[in-house]
Order: C-alpha cells, then structure tokens, then sequence
C-alpha cells in the first residue's frame, strides 16, 4: 500500500535475496527480479475508514524502491484496477470472520481480490508479507492453497522501531504523546509471552494470560481494546487452551487516541511457545 | 465436467487449431498443447441438484481423448481439488444473478471457482468454452476481465444434433419421448429469431418475442419453463427494446419430464440481430 517504511525495506531485502538465489523460482541458474507494488487498495477499505488520509508520499516510496534496488514498482491508479461495472470477488470465509474481519467486515475480500490481480498481472514465484499483518497473511495463506495459486509465500519477521513498536505506515499518524506510549503493546505481548513460556498449560492459564494482556493493554493512556485474541497461528480458531505441539499466536488491536488525527488503530501480535 | 460428446469434441479441435498456430500462445513460433479437465466439480451443484447421477462415462472420455489427440487429460479426485477446511471462493455477483443463478444459486460461484483453479493448475494461455452454456461463458469472461487473469478465453458456437437439439451431456437422460420432443426448444429459438430479424425495434415487439418463444415453449409435451428471457450477450442486463448496436441474445431453460430419470433441465440461446 505504499508509505514504505524500513518494514517494507525489510521484505524487499528478503525477496532480493530470494531471487538471486540460484535456482530460487524454479529455473535453475536463473535470477528472479524484484517487484514492488504501491496501491492504496479501495477494496480494502470500508466506508468509514481511512482510505482518504492514508499515507501517500510516492516520491518517497520511488527513492526507497531506488535505494533497494528494486526492479519493477508497479504502481497502477484504481482505475486500471477495477472497472467501474466490477462485480468478481475473492473471498474468504473462516479465518476472515474474526478479529481484524469483525471490525472491518469485506477488508479481507478486498485483500484476497487485489492480491489475486497482482499475482495475475505480475505472475511472481515467491511473494513476501510482513508477520506484522499476521491475519492477512494467514489468509492470503489459505487464499493460495485453496485455488491452487503457484505462489510461493514467505511470511518475514516484524520490523520493529528501537523502543519495540512496530513499523508501520499508520505510526506517522500518531502525535507525540501517542506515539510515546504506543510502544506499550508490544511490551505487553513480550510480558504476557515469558508469562506464557513459565505457564503450565490447561484452560485456566490461558485464559488468565489472556486477562493479563488485556489489563496492560487498558493501561496505557487514550488506549481503547479492539481485540485481544489467542489463536492458532494458521487457522486463527482462538485457543481454549494450549497443549503440545500446537502453535499458539495472541494478536492484539488497539485504538490509541491521537490529538489531531483522530485515534489510531495499530496491531501487532507475537508467537506462544505451547509449554511441553 | 467430462461425459465428453461431439460438443467437447469440437472444443477440443478448435483448441488443437489454436495451440497449433504458429506463435498463438504469445511465444513466437512455439507450438502449444491441448489440456482437457474432467472434473465433476461437487461446488457448483446445490445440494438438490443431480450431483450423484451426473454421467460419469470416464473410460470413454479417455477414449474420445485419446482419438483427438489431446495432449493432457487431468482428471482430479474432488479431495485433490478441495480441502476439508477449504474457505476460499471465486465469486461474481452481477451476471450471475439472473437466469440459472436465479434458480441455482451458487452455482456460478462454483464455477468461477474451479475454473481459476484449473486455470492455477494448468496455467493455460488459452481457454475454449462453449457457447451452449451462455451465461458460464459470461461470466468467466467477466472473471477473467475483473481479475486480471492472463488467459484467452474462446467461445465456441453450440454444436448441435441433426435435428437441432443442442449437444449436452444431460441429454442421455432424456427417455425415448423426451428426445423426441427436445429438439423443440431450438426450433422455438429459430422461429423468435426469424421474427427479431423481421421486427421494426421498440419495447413492444420484445415483449411480443418472448411472449412467442414463451407460448412455442410451453406447448411442448412435458416441459416446464424456468426462464426466457432477451439480454445484453455480455452484461447479460434483461433489455427492455432493441436498439441499433445492442447485441441481444435469449436464452431459455426448460424442464423436460422425463420417464425413469425425472425431469432433465436443458439450457439453449441464440443471437438475435438488432434492426438497424
């Protein structure tokens, strides 16, 4: 969606290695090449939220592209995307309903179709998605083992500033104050994780790590609780309990008040290790 | 779907003609193969349609195969094409609506489904469908339009028996008495026509169309009308009149009863030429 920040910079540096690795799309000895897409997606977008004033500095995103570089930026207006009588859609029906899907209800068809038309127009062997977005990725996930898309993707890791937050185009959003304490959600799914690492399993644990999260979530200042779910980490069904070998994910969304620019919504998320 | 007749035939030489002509799949003097799916797709067949007793002739498909020179035959297991959890549709929700959708609903979003998985699988440069199922072969273009999917999608003009019914793998359901009388529907189809290419336009004289193909359909022994209806051949909009430069078509649905297998749903169409 553009406003590339070093999140971005990351997943380019990451599927630049891809590609030059020998033999990485399949064609022995030869060497893929890089290709970003900046498109502010209206699908994703419902009618109350931040499709105007999200981030579009494009010449910006250019220099990164530049500095990377990146081989093709593929940066299409709306128009050339959708035509004004477009009636397809790609949807996805279990792991879209919860969290970030029961807020923001047809965000994830609007992912799923606009992912699928770039996979279409830029045909990619191997395509990369930030963790930081862990529901989308795990949809777009089921999204291509469902229809047999031959894509392979690769989920990396969450950039984080140095105080933790993590990076994304919404953070120049925020104002001073929010942006000060807005690195307190990750500190809480760091605290709630070692808790985690120390828990005995069973039901009562999980629920009660759940709690925990969720009282240092209230805690931080002008924050309001979108979401505080602990899940498994490909079907995103929340977890009533953890046992071995089943791998546990708690994804959190928080609106912070901003002055300003109204609040904020950011969201992050981090693995539980299951105790054996 | 398989139960391979004449109709597939001619698809299957028209792909022949295609994949054989010189540099007819973009790549310059490389010659092309012809890929064949048979695959009785559970999803676009409501859970009271005839799923169970769709023929499924397979030894004689590979055969029919075999004898134009098909290049590759995929035959799918539904657990190959379907996981147990599997969540992801193609959808469309314009075309779709009317006509068959109106009575089968889901129908078309199960064939946009499994068409761009075959096309995932397949990957092929060019698609032929035929005509006789005018309103799947709408809206696989609009599919394919919407979603930027890089395939050449051919229609193919109904291949028709002797006495004009149109070839259909449903019609080896038709008892001795049904047969006789199937052939009926394209006769009424002709006549409307005869009558378009002869009418002066204006609201009345469509109305007074489909009223003539409602009156010939209904006087066919056995048959129940689901639909007749005029419409725009590519938005598939119901018209209200000519006009110079609309292409019409009409497309109908009749219910033939049939002795031993019940009634056999059959679907034909037919151009009509705007009056200048």
């Amino acid at each position: 969606m553009g406003a590339l920040h070093k999140g971005h910079a990351a997943l380019i540096r990451r599927a630049k290695r891809l590609a030059t690795a020998k033999g990485s799309n399949g064609k022995q000895g030869k060497k893929g090449s890089v290709v970003v897409s900046v498109f502010v997606n209206p699908m994703q977008f419902g009618p109350k939220e931040d499709l105007s004033r999200y981030p579009r500095p494009f010449a910006e995103d250019v220099a990164l592209c530049k500095r990377e570089g990146v081989d093709l930026l593929f940066h299409p207006a709306p128009s050339e995307m959708y035509a004004a009588d477009a009636s397809v859609a790609v949807t996805e029906s279990s792991l879209s309903s919860g969290l970030c899907g029961a807020s923001r209800p047809g965000h994830f068809d609007g992912v799923c179709t606009v992912v699928s038309m770039l996979f279409n127009v830029i045909r990619p062997d191997i395509a990369v998605f930030g963790e930081k977005d862990w529901q989308q990725l795990a949809v777009i996930r089921r999204m291509v083992r469902d229809l047999k898309i031959p894509v392979k993707i690769i989920g990396h890791p969450t950039v984080r500033e140095e105080d933790g937050l993590a990076l994304s185009s919404r953070n120049r959003l925020l104002s001073p104050d929010a942006r000060r304490v807005a690195p307190r959600i990750y500190q809480a799914l760091l605290a709630m994780a070692m808790e985690a690492e120390a828990a005995d399993g069973g039901r009562t644990s999980l629920a009660r790590l759940r709690q925990l999260l969720r009282k240092d979530l209230a805690a931080i200042p002008g924050a309001e609780i979108d979401y505080v779910e602990i899940v498994d980490e490909t079907t995103l069904a929340p977890l009533k309990r953890f046992f071995p070998g089943v791998n546990a994910r708690a994804l959190v969304a928080v609106r912070l008040s901003s002055v300003g620019t109204g609040p904020v919504r950011l969201i992050d998320n981090i693995s539980l290790k299951s105790p054996l």
